[in-house]
């Protein structure tokens, strides 16, 4: 029995929906617990004792948002101790364009990752929509590796997301749960 | 009068295609002479006397090519003697995917650059096709600001990259050509 | 005459105290006014009227401080409206370690430039304390090029901060203000 | 039974000499075969076969040694083909700054392990000589999470690395065996 955390932020709906899809994904994993937490109603004990814990975030102005960074802070006192040694960890982000830096929030989380001495597991899945037989409908029709990219128009809610971008969510939740089950058993 | 030049690595010609965009845009400004260069004939005289270098490569392994690489360590002559200080600097990649770590390459540009104590300076341009009324054909429709980005499909030649890139890439050389006129003049 | 505005945050006060150093660097550059204000007390028409912006965080859990960040996101007004288009933008960051991650904060600020298409000015300075001739009193003793760092005991104030550090600030103020200098001419 | 690759570029014999201790440390895990072997001479199938890969480079320029990149670049058979997938990873870097942006060698190293689907293993230590009470006689006396970090002086040969370096990157090769056992037990 495995559980993985879900710690994140979200600014207008965008990025709790690509959440609840990474949520899903990981769920379907036999044996695994998620836990669901935005970063202003975090449950430390939890946090502190999930096997993994998946980090997201919109982009904002090319990085992780003010309010995930304030999250990430506090967890200097996991830090401390040590306290999230070992664990499994991944990350997922949104933003309005193709690319919009979110690498740089996908390099953020892993930098925290490492600060705290976790292992980091990206998206496993080999670029979509690259071809000419490509297309948008795509699994990571984004092309990312390190973390999950998702997009979502900038004048939309949600319905502003691809659908792919769903799919996409959930294959990586997927991904994450079965890495910790392994690393776990 | 100021000098621009582009150095640059192409593997099958899609970066090559790009950097004659960037060439032409470069071109455009009044007072601009542009040096075109491949890293396997580098004209070491020429790039010293430059004001500004632009640098190309595709993004290979989730970096600039290793063509590029040698290249860049080559430029270790002219780092010890500060030959390249404070020219301006930018650079443009080109791969299969939306991503596809291309924020990389252009991070490892922003380095050698910063080593070089250069001014680096990024497309200057708002992020397209990141709205409902957007589409593929905007400018800049990767949503890159830190240096240009063009995406070409990977089975396909320099056809297989959309034709806003060619633009993007031209306003992209007129910016850093401007940015160098205003610095020299 | 122009404008620099160097904007801060500082936890403990050892930003605060290279942010000095900064600041005087930068006043000793004739016809250069400096604007010295902390993240949570911005004046925002005379950030936005200033000829460069200096940003400076500690590096906290690998990242700029959630107070930076936070103030990051903040600048998506002036975003939108390109009002710090074409402006010098340099950085500087504080932690207790050697490296410590520092680079991920000069590398997030270094975005932050880019988004609002700024130019991005570093250090300018050779690496010291790199050969059996170096030590720790050398300038730029750390080897930085991207933007400042310094480095302060965990367990000492500001009194744990080498005094080159002090040195190094005051050198990279002077340099960011010249740049802005010559830019403006 | 676990096999642990280190693939290294050495121009000079520092990052040679730094692979050495990275070896002793992994050797000492009880189970554990060490393949050591320079990118100009790789053995592609032990590579493949193996279930952790360490790669180390000097940083030069800002990033990988060219050597190290065409290396990396020549990896895209094993990414073409998921050769490496679920391949525990982890890197190291030598230069003789304290920084250097060792930090962009690492972070490229993580980009080129994400790619390959691999798991990202760092430091796994807290930082070093970071208090009053510190000296670089500390393990990862240069505070560095995301992989190893070592510092030579450039006049000096191997004599000019610390000693605490070797045993960081013993204790670095240790934990990076380790996480690779659990992971395949």
């Amino acid at each position: 029995m495995t559980t993985v955390s879900i710690v994140y932020h979200s600014g207008y709906g965008h990025t709790k929906a690509i959440a609840e899809s990474v949520q899903k994904g990981a769920a379907s994993v036999a044996g695994t617990t998620v836990n669901f937490m935005a970063v202003d109603a975090v449950d430390w004990d939890a946090l502190n004792a999930s096997h993994a814990i998946i980090f997201g975030s919109p982009t904002y102005m090319g990085g992780p948002s003010g309010q995930f960074k304030t999250f990430a802070d506090a967890t200097s006192k996991a830090w401390f101790t040590g306290a999230w040694k070992d664990k499994i960890a991944a990350g997922f982000t949104v933003s309005s364009s193709r690319n919009g830096d979110k690498a740089s929030t996908l390099s953020y989380f892993q930098t925290l990752a490492m600060q705290h001495h976790m292992l980091w597991v990206g998206t496993g899945m080999m670029p979509g929509n690259n071809s000419s037989k490509g297309s948008e409908a795509d699994l990571n029709r984004l092309g990312s590796s390190a973390g999950l990219m998702a997009q979502g128009n900038s004048d939309q809610g949600v319905e502003g997301i691809h659908e792919s971008d769903f799919r996409t969510a959930e294959a990586f939740g997927k991904r994450v749960a079965e890495v910790t089950a392994r690393w776990n058993k």
